[in-house]
């Protein structure tokens, strides 16, 4: 089973990745980009087969270590 | 529109980034996980409202800017 996992900074934390990205665009005359936001994503190839287990897992993955859950959102997906 | 891009390694191109994830969940005591890839996504607001319009908007962002495509993949998202 594979898992992808979306990290992602929660609205009112400074991004200044998604920032510079903002910047580029405008300088390359790329018009009309209101706002740009940076995340992450992570691709997990998992042995469960079960889906409810292998996204209690994944959380469980997200909490301990792929998000800082202080400033970040996470979202999984499975497949 | 709301514009998602996941920028990902190519296979065969080496992640240090997802072996660093893949060793980390290993030592915190997560089993069967085969396999980490890491990559970005990038979140755009764009005033463009023609899907087809802001498709083809954010593959030239993609192309000039967002991802190195000897070594990445992108994959567009619209909503």
């Amino acid at each position: 089973m594979k898992a992808r996992v979306f990290v992602t900074l929660k609205p009112g934390v400074l991004d200044p990745q998604g920032e510079a990205v903002h910047h580029a665009l405008g300088s390359l005359g790329f018009e009309g980009v209101g706002g740009v936001r940076q995340g992450k994503v992570i691709e997990l190839d998992l042995s469960e087969t079960d889906e409810a287990t292998a996204k209690a897992q994944v959380e469980q993955m997200c909490e301990k270590l792929l998000a800082n859950t202080v400033i970040e959102n996470y979202a999984i997906e499975l497949s």
